[in-house]
């Protein structure tokens, strides 16, 4: 089936990238909560369009997306994807406005593009190319695409405790992923957990004269000592208790990333730095990878940040800190264990103003399901997809893993900036993602369990 | 002569709020150089229209406006004020736009009415109403004022080196002061010096996606150990070296401090505190507000600090510092051994950006001019002045201290919020500040050596 309907999407492809340019051009950003419904209702009426019965979930957020094409079908194939992006700032570092999708040198630059719109555009399209080939479709479908995944997904609980009949399937494709340093594709198997605090401090009740900081406290010193006690020089997180819970790897793990090539010369070269993270290399800095926990400062921010000089001495201060957590390891728990952290070391003037998070999660690297995505994507790419036991990254997958064995590709690559100013994919792997998934939706009628 | 001139003045108040609300009006703000030639011209043309032989000179930097009135007399009196402004930020603090002077409840509002276009206006009123009394100037009057004291004055020494017979003074009167906690006149003779650093460190080409916080560097949390081996939570400064040449009070300036009231109870509701820096408190205290130098943040920053969450690794990040220099300290020195402790202790990667200061200076508590200042404001205010050795802040003193012994008085008081959102003086302090510089113009001619 397939000759027919990639000649269709290579003819079409313009057309695919028009959707694309058109869902991005909505600025989606969850954390400011504005546009949200453009983009959901705009991926609705693309499958609605395509026949799929579709959903607006309410939560107490965002709503969830849901289509379903139920060809009564052995099997069932799940995706999930989120119709949320990040913030563009900082505007001023992109060479072309973040929410006008622009073409230059075989790639697409937008905010979105690689995270994760463009995901959604290729499934969405795989579907479009395979109906208006006129295939028929062998296995079912279902599609969820929630709103909040940039901001931890804090609704999604409630749409997934209300309908796990609905997300029960053979096989699920994760929102994201690509190609690695050296261009050949990666599948992601789990995801680390998260658990995301804004911390604040006042300590006056209004900004001083900085003569004044002899004998006033200060709100930003008071940071600086809180933070430096969650973490030494070596990156090692000084919270009693914190690596408690952290699971080793498996040997069926250890056994895979040991064959993987991080390419430490050229991430070193691309980032301009001279060491990674405590000088680790080697095995080390694959271990750290894959199952190592962080504690990283998203923001901070206090008093004058302008041109100049600004004499004060600032009542407040923020930061916005990201823990990463890895298999076993409880969010609440480390929230909890973070706050006997500033009791008991002298900072409960630091006030946890807000949290979020989820644990980690993964599907078994020997899952038969993880074997047809590699045959899929062997069918396309031409190689054996790179099996990573767990992206560093984090996303909600512990909501779905005991219903579905999901995992993680998409038309992303290295060079993607996700998060960063001047996110981009390429037009190539856009298009051998629709490729892609056309083909995995065959190989999924082939015998696996 | 007073009596007259003081109806004067009591008549025509208006006429000075209206000159202040002229001045307040240009947003002179020197570390952003915006309208800095408006502010600077104004008061040129006020100084002319009273009979002032006045000059713009340049200076690398904006240039200092001067004033001359020489009558003949055996003594002179010299003014040191700056027509520059602290930024007004944050905005949103504010309850009448800091660039329109509001008048409520017997105060005024506005950025520079305390620090220091309110005595500036004092000042030229002072005379004004001398001259419009048809009351004869019985001394020489000489105005120095500058563009760039907010940002510490990193020029004046330029027009200083070019003037040094200018600004050679039987008394000076400096650009700043008023009432304490107490409602009691506060004359202060010394100035702390001040060593301003910007310090940058950025860690990656281009920020990252936090999840990668496992393996690449941070450039906020090694901004945050650096500021930590600066200065430990006791609040004491680890740069090594940094104490060595600090001089100690000398028994005259023990002796007075010993008298003044610090008013630790009410400064402590003010500001909503349970305790001073390291619980610092009596003589202890005194001894650190008048000798205590300091490592202060003014301002720091990285990554994402608007609303929710961003999960970045943040590539840059910068902070803002400014140490308060005593007597003896030399702010060369002290960057150098800035640059020696980051060197030393590991955090060569931290650049000093830029930096920006000059040495502390006092006037000598027993010399005979601060008994004229005296006189003068009891006068006026019914009261004795309150003798300070030095204030805890930081100006450019050092470069009169050998031409003119120099004593800082004015019209602001202990609720003025200087730097601060909602800055204000009072009506009433406004009024006799006024009349205080002209019975020290009277005082002057009184034998004093």
């Amino acid at each position: 089936m397939s000759e027919k309907v990639f000649s269709h999407i290579d003819d079409h492809i313009d057309d695919a990238i028009d959707d694309l340019a058109e869902f991005c051009s909505i600025p989606s950003v969850a954390t400011k909560g504005e546009n949200m419904l453009d983009a959901a209702n705009l991926v609705k009426s693309w499958l609605e369009s395509l026949g799929l019965e579709t959903a607006l979930h309410e939560t107490s957020g965002w709503p969830v997306v849901t289509g379903e094409m139920d060809v009564g079908a052995k099997r069932t194939l799940l995706f999930y994807n989120h119709y949320d992006v990040q913030p563009a700032e900082p505007f001023d570092l992109w060479k072309s406005p973040p929410f006008e999708l622009s073409r230059r040198n075989g790639r697409l630059y937008a905010r979105g593009v690689a995270d994760n719109k463009g995901d959604i555009v290729t499934r969405i399209w795989a579907l479009k190319a395979l109906i208006e080939s006129d295939v028929e479709i062998p296995v079912n479908i279902k599609f969820v695409i929630e709103g909040e995944e940039e901001i931890g997904s804090p609704h999604l609980h409630e749409f997934v405790r209300k309908n796990e009949d609905f997300i029960k399937a053979d096989g699920g494709i994760w929102e994201f992923g690509g190609s690695g340093i050296d261009d050949r594709q990666e599948a992601w198997l789990g995801l680390k957990g998260l658990l995301y605090v804004q911390l604040e401090v006042k300590k006056l009740k209004m900004d001083s004269h900085s003569a004044n900081a002899c004998v006033l406290p200060s709100a930003p010193y008071r940071l600086v000592w809180a933070l430096n006690s969650l973490k030494n020089e070596d990156g090692k997180i000084l919270i009693k208790g914190f690596y408690d819970d952290v699971n080793t790897l498996s040997n069926a793990e250890l056994e895979i990333i040991r064959n993987i090539e991080l390419y430490e010369d050229d991430v070193k070269e691309y980032y301009e730095i001279d060491q990674f993270v405590n000088g680790l290399e080697g095995h080390e800095l694959q271990i750290e990878f894959y199952n190592g926990p962080t504690c990283n400062i998203c923001g901070i921010g206090s008093g004058w940040q302008g041109e100049g000089s600004k004499t004060v001495l600032p009542a407040e201060a923020m930061v916005k800190v990201d823990f990463r957590l890895v298999e076993s390891m409880d969010p609440n728990d480390i929230l909890s264990k973070l706050q006997n952290h500033f009791d008991s070391e002298g900072f409960s003037d630091i006030e946890i103003a807000w949290h979020d998070g989820y644990p980690a999660a993964k599907t078994p690297v020997d899952h038969p399901f993880v074997e047809v995505v590699n045959t899929a994507n062997k069918r396309v790419f031409g190689h054996d997809i790179t099996i990573h036991p767990t992206n560093p990254g984090s996303g909600p997958l512990y909501l779905f893993k005991d219903h579905v064995p999901m995992v993680s590709i998409g038309c992303s690559d290295f060079y993607s900036r996700a998060h960063s100013p001047n996110e981009t994919i390429k037009i190539e792997n856009f298009s051998k993602s629709i490729k892609r998934i056309i083909v995995l939706i065959e190989e999924m009628t082939a015998s696996f369990d």
